[in-house]
């Protein structure tokens, strides 16, 4: 066990909110291994950079010698969302749902410590609780309180339907904490009601309050929206080493420490440093490099990152890739654009029929890959590095704006 | 199978809605026995009147050929009422639960043909649901539509506590609906809510939705307030003869002919002819001992009703009770007044404390029994007949009134 003192810096890193701080420290003057909780919905099993935040907090707990257990909701998962209002949500079958936790476990394991790693399934205790014990559970709290929860409030003041059952999740949720007996529960700032939910239904269980600790969401590529798959401004942690590379390259200045308080591993002071050395006119070219090179090993190998470096710095010494890039922003009505529309619109071409005929002639790379598909389209929210030729190259961040109306 | 127009006819008779009433139609049209499902709560083993006006309705679609369901709601009587508002309404034993239910089943069958009555309890299905299932049921009505409840939405505005598991209640009866399949659901207007929870989950089941038909609440003895035990107003299917007789003697002429639609099997001609009578300056009296008569023999025998009218009419005629009885009203800050109080400021004695000589001396009497308790108290809402010596009488109603602040 490392220091009070220690503990609590490492703790309190990249963290939006403790509930509350004093029962931490008073938790972890105790000197015994705290149980420490967060659960995933196996409904999604490709992982991306922003779901590490709260996978790199276990880290931390784990570094301090803490007990992680990683919870897989696949109860509700089984259940599905059967609302019918996002009919994506289909409810998984068991073996889908196996084979997600089993992706799941595969893919933290190249963060946390396997042998020290507890893996729940809630439908353990999940079905065992029967409709008596549900209803029971639903009877722990009340209607008002569940309106609080900020998007349900915001829902039920727009007349936006709330399906009954979703008050149950958050409850079960809370059960969770209680069967797990959870000394600290993680969750991302949105899930700070039902951390709190938790906190409730443990001290009518007659357990000490779970402390209640929320990360950030991670912004994506472009540095402003949450990173998400759907918006394609995402590092995938199963992506290929120079595709990864390339992308943690394209950030920008700011970002790239945001990304290191909440991706890297690196102590907190040799972190501070590396900024005072930016801000004192070092070129932070070669600290994004640094952390590409971290994260990249992280989820493939050291040797493997030193390769992707090595190419990106093959091409940008060919003078395939310019030192800076230009940034540029693409207002779109729709929710994408073709790409030759993009190229036009960012001044990389004079003309969409140049840009398709330059797409034709394989002229067009975007972050470094050559694209040839003339009938591509790009996602508003998208950021990436597109190139035409060898000289013309503008990183292009697509926003949607209002539509006009007709 | 009657026809069409007597059955609705007899299906209307005192009912305050049928949702809907074109519906109720085709169904019986087709000419089949429909499925009428009544449900109740086992927590309260004694009937009284009131709970009679329901059970009185299924043997009117009895007497027109349909089959009748009464349905033990044991399920959710093993859970109890957990939220700890109201601290009587523990969770019963199943030993309880199956007395309770024996008690049921005993007193419903003097009113129902107990060869042709499907008794049913939803335990049965409301286990086998499980946690996932009651979750999926949750998921078929919203928080907002929920809140639309006339209850629900007053607690929810006045800022009292509502849990989450009380929405659960309304999906369960409705899930009931969907297992029984049921054409028809009787129930006070007070669950006319739930009634139509049940039509919606039947439709999203594939199934056509039931008629709901709600019956009034009855009066009780004062003719104002809902008849319960706790007001005093009532009467008790299992109270002796003789008690129940007096009772009903004792009710105004007004609420006789409530009590004769709602209580009465009498045609509703023969009622109607009757009315026409008395209207015309017949008698009420005569009137009101045909009904206390047919209740009484539906609740012990003729034979016992004969007996209790007959010590009646010897009181009667002996002088021990006069043929008009002046009615009274003592409003009280309190919830109940003790006897001699209430004595004195009905005029029935000078004093206080010669209304607790009165006692003492066995002079005093209520609904023509004796009392000798000086510390006996009324209950506001109660109604009772009370005699004072030989000749002095009054028909008294104990009224809670507002009371002045400090």
């Amino acid at each position: 066990m490392s220091d009070l003192g220690t503990s609590l810096e490492l703790i309190r890193r990249g963290a939006d909110e403790i509930i509350r701080e004093d029962e931490l420290r008073t938790k972890l003057e105790l000197g015994k291994p705290l149980r420490v909780k967060t659960g995933f919905d196996p409904t999604a099993p490709d992982l991306h950079l922003g779901h590490t935040v709260l996978i790199n907090k276990m880290r931390h707990f784990q570094e301090l010698g803490h007990h992680v257990m990683f919870l897989i909701g696949d109860f509700t998962g089984l259940i599905g969302d059967p609302s019918g209002r996002d009919a994506t949500r289909k409810p998984l079958t068991p073996e889908q749902l196996g084979e997600n936790a089993e992706t799941y476990k595969q893919q933290v394991y190249k963060i946390l410590d396997q042998e020290k790693t507890e893996i729940c399934f809630n439908s353990e205790w999940g079905n065992a609780l029967g409709s008596a014990g549900m209803i029971k559970l639903a009877s722990r709290y009340t209607v008002a309180r569940m309106l609080e929860r900020d998007d349900f409030k915001k829902r039920y003041t727009d007349n936006l339907p709330i399906s009954v059952h979703e008050f149950l999740y958050p409850l079960m949720q809370g059960y969770d904490s209680v069967v797990m007996r959870a000394d600290v529960e993680l969750g991302g700032t949105d899930q700070k009601f039902n951390l709190l939910v938790g906190r409730e239904l443990q001290k009518q269980a007659g357990q000490e309050p779970q402390v209640a600790l929320t990360m950030p969401i991670l912004e994506g590529l472009d540095g402003v929206r949450k990173m998400s798959k759907s918006l394609d401004n995402y590092v995938g942690i199963d992506e290929p080493a120079n595709k990864m590379f390339g992308k943690l390259m394209s950030i920008s200045d700011e970002l790239m420490w945001r990304y290191y308080e909440l991706l890297s591993f690196r102590p907190w002071n040799a972190i501070k440093r590396l900024r005072k050395e930016v801000e004192e006119g070092g070129n932070p070219r070669q600290v994004k490099v640094e952390l590409a090179l971290e994260i990249v090993a992280r989820f493939h190998d050291k040797k493997m990152a030193k390769i992707a470096e090595d190419e990106f710095n093959a091409r940008f010494r060919s003078g395939e890739m310019p030192a800076e890039i230009e940034e540029k922003q693409v207002i779109v009505e729709d929710d994408m654009i073709p790409v030759a529309g993009l190229l036009k619109r960012s001044g990389l071409v004079s003309s969409t029929s140049e840009g398709i005929r330059m797409l034709k002639q394989g002229a067009v790379r975007i972050d470094s890959e050559r694209v040839e598909d003339g009938a591509m389209t790009i996602s508003a929210g998208a950021t990436h590095v597109y190139q035409v030729g060898k000289h013309r190259f503008a990183r292009v961040t697509v926003i949607q704006g209002t539509k006009e109306k007709a």
